[in-house]
């Protein structure tokens, strides 16, 4: 059903039902578009803040994008009717809103676009969709072919929704002057200073045709009259009747009637994306709508694709999962370290880490990144909830929440960083009067500091992605996690400290991790495994007498990285979690699921029965799983875990997570016993701090080539079942090339050399270095 | 198309298509439904703030009822589906979403519920909507009936969407305990108090069944799968198949498969509603679930619906307005009344108005209101944008925006409440340690100073129904319409206080009145009317010099009751709104309308092309005309405003408009010159304060039955069509039996004897009286 193709990177879906969900997603530096292979879309633009140039068909709320999104029949979406004039027959392209049983179909989501092709009543219809680099506009190519060998007489109607724009006023109509239609409104305001802010909004959606139609339709319900979507009156009456809209909702319809000879084909290009004013969109027209155009865009933006490739390539038994690293996992995390999730405020988490990622990909935004952050840390050392990314931008949602993890996620985000560049001139750069060590050591004083008189971490109304903001609102609940965390953090900072020379702050950062270590060991350990916390009221949770969410997942990953748990604890954590938590598609955030809210604890994201993510394979929990597992090296328990988050590669598997394998989404649902139905489908959310992890576990884990100041330490971790394993790497300059077989033997041969302490020191940039490893 | 019945006042369409948003609405003390004769609806209910049980099936933003709503396949509605099980022929009741041909339809709005009749296949879907008096439940009660002389198979699937509740959670499943699908969910939220705020809140939605279905499905894509909503996946496969909803978007679907003898009918009772929890959702079953529990709730709703049916009945020459007079016109007010459009901060004037309407219903609330008003009122005289009407509410929306117009509102309202009742104690209420006279007195000096050296009135933001934000903004700007209303104000509270012997305060607030009149004079006067205002940076606007937004209709109607117009002035007014503001639907708020955005002077609903105000009848300044053209003794310019208002009579005219004759809505679109496909039609909207004017009109202008300090003054004013009128009205406990004939003679008779000065002195309560006017 799904078909996988290395050239650039395709993935091809064959039919729209199996998998209503699937589908691919299109970035650049000011928007994102995510489609499904039915044609329904989502697309979002920065002015600065996010915005729709295509709306729902009623007022939809501001926010930020929903996971599993329910798509229905007026949902946006872009698609083709063609109607066979002499039969009367319809259909639609790629699949909505007709629903049509099409004679064949395939959808592509290919590294740089996507693209549909549907055959029916011995016509195919071929759809691509195109960005640019950084305009805000779709470029739309569809072909029609005469598969037959008589002349035909069709009717090819591009039908592009615009939805409710306004509840001011909306309209819109053909505009001879552009070729196109133009829909204007007015962004909705009650404050009259709100009116000249938002004078500079686009406020215009365009709908731009190559060629002239021979009519077109600008209101939705005209267009659609009594017949319905899935076979509309204008269409029913054979030609558009050439309307306006009125402060009715507004669509995009254009009718180009055809005389197909045999084999014929017809191409037409169309633009769509919102404008300011008319200039504008001439502007857009000129530049992009011409077949030249479109060649000049699709060539500009496969190179911005490839600017973000990564440092790695391999080659294993496991060729799906190859696919997956070599194209789609450093795209994924390409598009979250160029872009921050297209947001103007990142969480400072999500931004330290999807910078992190970057790391792999160009390492220098991660500096520029590291040092934004820490330009906006508070002075008592604490970092803000928010990173705010321009002039004017403010904390929103979530982000006017008070978390009190922030400041863990600097050490990490650093060390990956220094791990791949060993530049630590970094940390003597100076951000506003004091250098990136000095801050560091602030912001892990903060941490040092926020602690109760236990020794744990306050965890205030959350810390990161098991979000529960009742443990500790009243100023007394702490969290295990944090503690382990922020005793992690410390170490990291201390060994970087070490590394650079600073070993009065390496002391005084190990000496403080023990103690936070040494606190969790206290308070928390719960016999098998670490508590989640302790509530205001004194309540340990996320242990062995609780009935519903016994355990979780972060402590124990943590408590491993930061070195809390002796290898007894660990022994007794892994085969809790084995126990526990392990499911068919990875490993759950806690377990078992809560049958109802729990008041002193969370969140209901999370807590509550009707949540998708309650009992979830949170993958951004998972992929610290992965990476304790990996640095303690559970090779077989990393592995796992790693392959459950990239879909498939079987299709039984795919079809319950209804996820294409073109990203890691952020969750897949858990309870698996109380909601087998349910269980496994995928958020189809791409934006998650999952993917820097994963890549950087495949890079440091299971390839076992990571950074080190002194130059790259090699130690691949192989599953037990793989034999063998090829990859190239490029790292610091040089390009390793790296072949991995199960001998026997256990050595590292660096161009054929014996490497006894596994570290390639002296790398020079520029050159080709080969290494052979074998393992027993 | 649609047929008129007095029997319980009700309203027949008899085709669904035509008039695709023609419907009625429903409401209780708690809550509010608006449905179409397609079975879209829109219902919300007060806890304390608006909310939502039936969603739309995407995030939906909260906000105000929206004009001309549009509506879309997965709108939120209520439907049955039924299916020849034989056959395998699909139809839905009332309309959508299959919207089949069907052999009869009709769709009946009667005072005190909403019910339809569907033939179809030899079937007869009979559906009914009542509420009770206060609970938040819709009863809907099926009756599906075999017209056939042969036995019948068919299924009978009440389909009743829940929506999308909540980004956080949702879930639903057939629950067997209390015999429906529950809908459970909890309201979004990220500030931790927030989450305490809302555990009050009613997050479940039930939809239980008297008789238990065969089976169920409780997931809308489910239910619909491939199929679309036109015709479900679920039926064409032929039983339900039990499901739930595990964060999916839910819907209560049920169905019963029956057998049918020839002629054999069975009746089916649903209750839908939200819940706090099982309990209440159990305590709904046993109130109302039941032959016996829809009986009482029916009697009970059509007594509430009886206490609001107003002082007056009529029989003119035109019985489509004597209809909407006798039965939707009283009730529309009494909804206005009795539950201030299920707010809680109404916007002041339209909290005086709605309580000035009740003056004819039910004095005692309108004596109440005014006190409330009054209560919180500012130490400086002003009234504020909003009035609060329970603990914990808060100024939303448009009340956030200052405006300087509410004081205008006190003596309007205080004017018609004492002339129907002559309570002139209430001047002497103690509110908050002022008297009411006191506190009028402090408005009117509010209104006086808030004035330039002109003497002209600031707007602000904004001054009632035509708002335009950006004309005084900056502090500067002056609104005609005001000045002259304040004019008005002032004038009707001087009368108020003459009449109350306060002989001081009257020679005060004529002379004020008069001042306020003279500067209008002096500043506004455009040479054939007065200017609309003058903005910041000293622009006058609403003259003649303008192309567009020439003349506005309000600053005219209250310069003629505000005494500031000459009765040369009065006839170059009246010449030019027949020349520029007479459109078929009505009388315009302004035109021409605008073809752009005129940025010092407006807000963008009204003053933008695409804004469906854009010179509109904006039916509450036209009842403002039409009470001036009364008081002016223009009887037929007054008439034909007013008839204009009530949509119909005739089929053409009710198409253009869609409006279903059972309320005004707030507009009709103008711009009959440049859109006039659009123009007339209606907003769909009720809220309005036009409702109440319109029924102050029809008693005291054209009946010419007026209350006065010393009795009833007598002067009705008959469209010169007429010849003839009778009325019966009720007035300070007793009865008026009015006859009207034009017989050239012109006086009038009380009990048969000449009343020289048309006034009826010392009324006695209970005893009937009798008037004959005769007219020239």
């Amino acid at each position: 059903m799904i078909h996988h193709h290395d050239d650039g990177a395709r993935c091809e879906l064959t039919s729209p039902t199996a998998m209503p969900q699937a589908g691919g997603f299109l970035w650049n530096r000011r928007m994102m578009i995510q489609v499904t292979c039915r044609g329904y879309a989502t697309a979002q633009f920065m002015q600065p803040e996010p915005a729709k140039y295509a709306h729902a068909p009623n007022l939809e709320a501001k926010t930020f994008m929903q996971p599993e999104q329910a798509y229905y029949a007026h949902h946006p979406g872009r698609f083709v009717y063609v109607k066979d004039e002499e039969t009367g027959e319809l259909f639609s392209a790629p699949y909505e809103p007709v629903r049509a049983k099409v004679d064949s179909f395939s959808f592509t989501a290919s590294a740089h676009d996507l693209s549909w092709t549907v055959e029916h009543l011995g016509l195919r219809v071929e759809m691509r969709l195109g960005l640019p680099t950084k305009d805000v506009v779709e470029l739309w190519e569809l072909r029609v072919t005469n598969l037959t060998g008589r002349p035909r007489r069709v009717s090819v109607v591009p039908y592009f929704p615009i939805g409710y724009m306004s509840w001011m006023n909306q309209s819109a109509e053909w505009r001879a002057d552009l070729g196109g239609v133009v829909a204007s409104c007015v962004t909705p305001y009650q404050k009259v200073a709100d009116y000249f802010k938002n004078i500079h909004l686009k406020d215009k959606t365009y709908f731009l045709c190559e060629r002239a139609p021979d009519t077109w339709e600008a209101a939705q319900a005209a267009f659609e009259g009594e017949g319905g979507l899935h076979n509309p009156s204008a269409l029913q009456a054979g030609t558009l009747a050439g309307g306006d809209a009125r402060y009715e909702t507004p669509a995009a319809c254009v009718q180009y009637r055809l005389a197909l000879v045999p084999h014929q084909s017809e191409c037409y290009r169309f633009v769509f994306g919102p404008a300011l004013d008319d200039a504008e969109i001439a502007t857009v027209r000129d530049t992009y709508l011409s077949e030249a155009g479109f060649a000049r865009a699709r060539t500009a933006y496969a190179d911005y694709i490839a600017s973000g490739r990564g440092c790695l390539r391999i080659t294993t038994p496991d060729a799906a999962f190859d696919r997956f690293v070599n194209h789609w996992l450093p795209r994924q995390v390409f598009y979250h370290g160029d872009v921050n999730r297209l947001s103007t405020d990142p969480q400072t988490r999500n931004y330290l880490q999807d910078n992190l990622g970057m790391a792999y990909i160009a390492p220098a935004v991660t500096r520029g990144a590291l040092l934004h952050a820490l330009g906006q840390q508070e002075a008592n050392g604490a970092m803000p909830d928010g990173i705010l990314l321009i002039e004017g931008a403010e904390l929103k949602y979530i982000n006017q929440v008070p978390h009190t993890d922030h400041c863990v996620w600097l050490p990490v985000c650093l060390q990956a960083y220094l791990d791949e560049t060993g530049d630590f001139a970094l940390l003597d750069v100076d951000v506003n009067g004091q250098t990136v060590a000095q801050r560091f050591d602030a912001a892990m004083a903060w941490l040092h500091q926020d602690r109760d008189a236990r020794g744990l971490s306050y965890i205030a109304q959350g810390d990161w992605c098991d979000p529960m903001n009742m443990v500790g609102y009243q100023g007394r609940g702490v969290s295990g996690w944090l503690t382990v965390a922020a005793a992690f953090a410390m170490k990291l900072w201390a060994g970087i400290s070490a590394d650079a020379g600073r070993t009065e702050a390496a002391a005084r950062w190990f000496a403080a991790a023990q103690e936070l270590n040494d606190a969790a060991n206290c308070h928390l350990w719960d016999g098998d495994w670490f508590a989640r916390g302790i509530t205001d009221d004194d309540v340990k949770f996320g242990v062995a007498a609780d009935a519903e969410g016994r355990i979780y997942l972060n402590p124990q990953s943590w408590a491993l990285l930061s070195g809390a748990a002796t290898d007894e604890q660990r022994a007794r954590m892994l085969a809790a979690i084995d126990a526990q938590l392990q499911t068919p598609h990875g490993v759950a955030m806690f377990n078992p699921p809560y049958s109802r809210m729990r008041d002193d604890v969370g969140r209901v994201t999370q807590k509550h029965p009707g949540s998708a993510e309650n009992g979830a394979v949170y993958n951004h929990a998972a992929a610290f799983y992965i990476h304790a597992m990996y640095d303690a090296g559970e090779a077989d328990r990393a592995w796992r875990a790693l392959r459950a988050m990239v879909a498939g590669p079987d299709e039984a598997d795919l079809l319950q997570r209804g996820q294409m394998p073109v990203f890691i989404p952020n969750y897949y649902r858990g309870a698996h016993k109380e909601y087998p139905r349910t269980a496994g489908r995928s958020s189809q959310l791409f934006n998650t701090g999952t993917a820097a992890w994963a890549y950087r576990s495949v890079i440091e884990g299971l390839c076992g080539l990571r950074g080190h100041p002194d130059g790259l330490r090699v130690k691949p971790q192989l599953p037990s079942g793989w034999n063998e394993m090829n990859a190239e790497r490029e790292f610091r300059g040089a390009r390793f090339k790296l072949q991995v077989r199960r001998t026997g033997a256990a050595r590292v041969l660096l161009d054929g050399q014996p490497l006894p302490d596994g570290l390639v020191r002296n790398i020079q940039a520029g050159r080709a270095y080969r290494l052979d490893v074998e393992l027993r």
